[in-house]
């Protein structure tokens, strides 16, 4: 029932077709699609089916629509499936028909962002099922691919994992230098409290559970428990003892990841499904009329 | 001695500029780096050193030159490494120094842009060192990061590899549906050569070696041989007898490479060395002073 | 001594060179300053200084300093106060040297931010004078100028109030229409509590105490306690009882904002200070040399 | 009947359409409205009646329309009333229908703007009133809001104001350091003549009497003069002898302002109205179908 | 048949866009068609016809169309002829109706791009014309007007004419100064080939048939015959003997491209057509409704 | 003396830059000067001069300026000539010395400005000599090349000429359309006057001698006396009786000018300048060092 709330709420259009506007220019060049021009009349027309390679996890079929929509107003867009659907092989996503250039032309900018965002979401829907039994969120971190973190940001929400701060602007993330120049996490946390606005959270990361246990005292709303052991992972989930949101973070793979989980912590944060998860292979059939 | 030619000639620096101006503004939004502002006061200086943390090869640096200059002009950038270069565990790629703030605000983008370009260069590294005994290059694909194309066609070639086409302007691909519409192989040949300027390139993708022969009667540049065996490579290699560059394409993946390219073609492309390469990790060490 | 940390750091160097750049442009129109042209030799120099003309508040100077430097990199620019100073009638607080027309060229777009950025520090400085015998916060809303939220979101530092969320995106303030969408108070807050990050704060605006005590059942992160009189503002802080950050709005006037604050709340925003304030008259005063 | 000529001549819908984007994607930040998406289905539906809250004269209407179609082609304006049209408290302007989500999305954005430049209409409309029985028209500055001035223009004239030079291009207005550098207001004047285009007028300030003869003598366009009581701008009026227009400028008040008009002046300029204005408050009610 | 092909595919609809837009807010400066808002009421309608002045070739009717529906998706554009069309003085091109101040405000913009392009398509029509007997193709260069590359490239389509490289990166061109670093012209073409992408081609600048020879061994895809005879381009032609295409550039006329063509080379090269062509005069007459 | 005052005051190098920014990525592509990076070693320095290959007047020598420092802050710029300037075959105007690459990189945009720009300065400063012994002036239109309407205004200033308007906002010209909705020449200048600025002046147009009577009976600031012959001219200038600038337009070329301004209007106008005027060729001569 909660499928349609925001989890799945869809980046702006304005935004996503900003994004889709300069992809298309860096795919067209100067003189756009020369083979097609070359080789397909400007009256003929195409049906075109995208489709699921592999098995995954849908998102972005909002670019699809959008580098469609840009390209030519002519194209017919029918959606067969939603962002967050769970895909098999084969599965069916979207319908295109209309000019047959028109379709080309665009079809590889639609499905480099498709490709890339359900690639993201089908990773984190990995993660995500090895920790179902337990309490802890999958998040991602600010290691997204220049000019994409809205959108991967938002694939990452289709696989079912949450978002951690979007920039260095909505939320404060304590790290070692700024304790070491805030001579102390006490301090470090306490000038944060001073200085930013009421409506922004504050994380501390600590390496031990000494630095924990010190930077409890100064009342932060999430600590970072950076390269711990599911054994520290334990002791520091009972140091917080509800008081702050716990978070594991550094080095987590699939491997790992459900030992991590079941120690206790509320969130465990990954860059891995951003920067390095391949893609879902998406492809288009068409059908010339 | 060539290492200083085209391989390696960075994208103009004004291409950089705007690519990593955008990606401040995505991580700073509106109000840039509180953490620091909070934290770190505005006279304090640092120095950072950028290592890999893997073994790999390098692309991207003048990124991190770029964000650190676009940020603050009083940042001192010493580049320690070369793009191109074998990176090992711990290899120190850039020097930096200045307001502490500021290194702190430009750190990640810099990082992110240098982390993927450097995963691709390194994942096209290893393509290429498993068919360095053959005359084969490997070669990119238009399945790239959108916004990011030119940077990722450069990351190839600084990982050994060489570019296909850089957008659907620069040469002439036909494929499938082209040859439906055009009523075969031969018209959709004769109609690019036609249509198209005389500085532009024209390759044919084909599935069999009929339709491999047919096409070598309308003398294209280079023929695409999809998703064939070594075997069939072999027979085509022959059939094309140097009147045609030869590329094998489809599925290319690390256990296949080498057969592939001992079948005798010219090319190999890979859309994975771009479009699901894991990044190569690098992180800077800051020292506060 | 914390004057240089986060309340006083301004927005980042390329955000505010980007809005100075296109308000040169604004100005300039397609024919620059043809006055000057027309009257002042090429070769002509000249040295000015800013001064204020009334009391008040500065903020903006950066924005000075960037016109200058974005109209001609000759002109050389001299601070002589820091944006958050006190200034008297006459106060000079830049003074610039350079070619005349460059200087005519970048007076009024410098000026023309300079003036209204200070004007409102200066009137949130008015505001937080009335309160500052209490624990109250001065805090700003959304309802900045259009294009100019991140640097009137600073001049309030600058004035000495603190930010309220930048936009829609950095945290949840759960309104009228949420709460009847989302069938009462408790369920729209344990919406967002399960959809949005954990980096995010959620607060909820109320009308009436006893809406507030529903509220609180569901712990949110604070409470705006819209339109209320100081008795009612006392009784809600009872209730609040420290678990929530307790915030006061709605038609908050110079006259009422000390009753307000002496009522307890944290934090008291008004969208006055930044769509009403009048401008702090800035003069540039020059002398062709 | 003239009401719809040029007065109240909208700026063209591709300049307003581009400044609403950028306010758009500046509330919206990275994720766009997270309360709304948290705690509002995306298929609910709504109706809203945007009402003046205040006495005053409308402007801004087609921010509100564009806002509007821009974040969501599914939403359906109907205008209420017209820009320049007198407001009393709750008259309603506009109803808008549509996606829930979408409507709330914009809403600030469209009131931003439209409150801001009803704030300038009125506060020029107060002026106009004070001097209805005059001859003299009230006309803004160059002292505008960056990035706005066009639309600010447009709201002096909504208003009953009128419009002095746009920028420092479309006409000359020689002032004291052009006259000091020039050799005098003749040679500056003469100068202007010799060197802008047929089509620029030219304007010249003065500070006295005698310096207002002299200028005469060299035929500008127009005269300002700069600070002058009521009674030197009558003795200026009948020295200039409709040879020129005549401008009073300097610390206009509306407590000076009728004063003034009565001394026979053609124009009346004020930077006040475009920088220091309050706004007029307009809200948006809401009713979720 | 093949008129429906490449020659004539127009550049993509959204980069036509941007160029209208840039174009009508650069004639449109800060408040619009002040004359028609001044003297023409808003509710008046027109309908105007487009046409042709003079007798020539057509190009850029879509520029015309792009104009309107920016400036008023209620102006109604029905297209009389296509371009590439050979215009007689007084053929219509395209209807346009609707509101009369909207026509009248994207006259200009629409006029300017389509004289321009049609100027071009003019030219190259007469040069075309002139090598029609010949195999010779008519070719544009890089000298083009800033801005304006792709479209113009278009213009040169439709007046009969071909495509040279589109820029710097799409195609090899081995100059004086390239030959000179490298060391000759055999080693500079090697380098080429070492370098560049396999779906590049080389084309090489010779001054000389000594040169020529030496360059024909190292295999080029073309020769640039710079400023030789029609005597000593029929002694290339021979040397080259279609090993490669041969191109005549240098100060080609319309005197002496016939005797050019007839000694036998593939392509004349002109930046005459794009740098220099006078405009085609087409003017809308309106008709107030 | 007043060589340095308007006529030849440049537009701001703000805009400069951002044309000249456009052009290099429009030349640029994708991949840069692939030639150079191909043949040219990246520490290879050059020396280069830019000279006129005939006979005309400068302008545009701040582009390549531009140009180079935009690509690469490492080529220094001495400029030999000024804009304005009177060149002879063979004069040189800019030497540039650095990196081999980059010289080459910025080469033909460079150009591709600077010999537009003079090519308009020079057919103007053709038209202003054949006018020089009368009082007329030459200027231009709004009929230029979209995009670069303020350099070729620019352009026109250099060759002598003088500017018409700059765009449909800072000025009035009524013309046939707008008198026939009006209900005549005077009503249409009366709604002029009632509905512009005052520093805006209003131009009539007018085909006949009676129309023009009856036009300066509402007292414009000038009348285009369209497609007049000399002796119509003549009678049109009697009666104006210097009461307005008396601008003649339509059809004029070289040929029939002379007489056109012997007739005394004071302005002659032509589009033909900017829209057709073929380029002044401009060489680069490379030596690499």
């Amino acid at each position: 029932m909660s499928s349609d709330l925001s989890a799945l709420a869809q980046p702006p259009r304005l935004m996503i077709d900003e994004a889709v506007k300069a992809a298309l220019l860096e795919d067209w060049g100067r003189a756009g699609d020369i083979t097609s021009q070359a080789t397909i009349p400007s009256d003929a027309r195409a049906r075109a089916v995208v489709a699921s390679r592999k098995a995954g996890r849908l998102s972005g079929l909002g670019f699809i629509e959008s580098a469609s929509r840009l390209t030519d107003p002519a194209i017919r867009v029918d959606p067969l499936a939603h962002d967050g659907n769970v895909l098999k092989p084969g599965t069916a996503v979207v319908r295109l028909s209309g000019p047959a250039r028109s379709i080309l032309a665009c079809e590889r900018v639609g499905l480099n962002f498709a490709c890339h965002l359900s690639g993201i979401a089908t990773a984190t829907a990995t993660f995500v099922e090895r920790v179902a039994h337990t309490k802890a969120s999958i998040v991602c971190t600010r290691k997204t691919t220049p000019g994409l973190r809205a959108f991967e940001k938002y694939a990452v929400r289709c696989g079912g994992g949450a978002n951690h701060r979007f920039g260095l602007d909505d939320a404060v993330l304590i790290k070692d230098n700024h304790i070491a120049v805030a001579g102390g996490v006490i301090p470090a946390i306490e000038r944060a409290k001073a200085h930013v606005g009421h409506m922004v959270k504050i994380e501390v990361e600590v390496d031990t559970l000494e630095q924990l246990r010190e930077a409890m005292t100064a009342a932060p709303d999430a600590v970072l428990l950076d390269n711990m052991s599911p054994e520290s992972l334990k002791a520091a989930v009972d140091i917080v003892a509800c008081q702050a949101l716990t978070e594991a973070s550094g080095g987590i793979e699939l491997d790992t990841v459900t030992a991590i989980a079941e120690a206790g912590v509320d969130l465990i944060s990954t860059g891995w499904i951003t920067h390095s998860a391949p893609i879902l292979g998406l492809g288009l059939d068409i059908e010339i009329e």
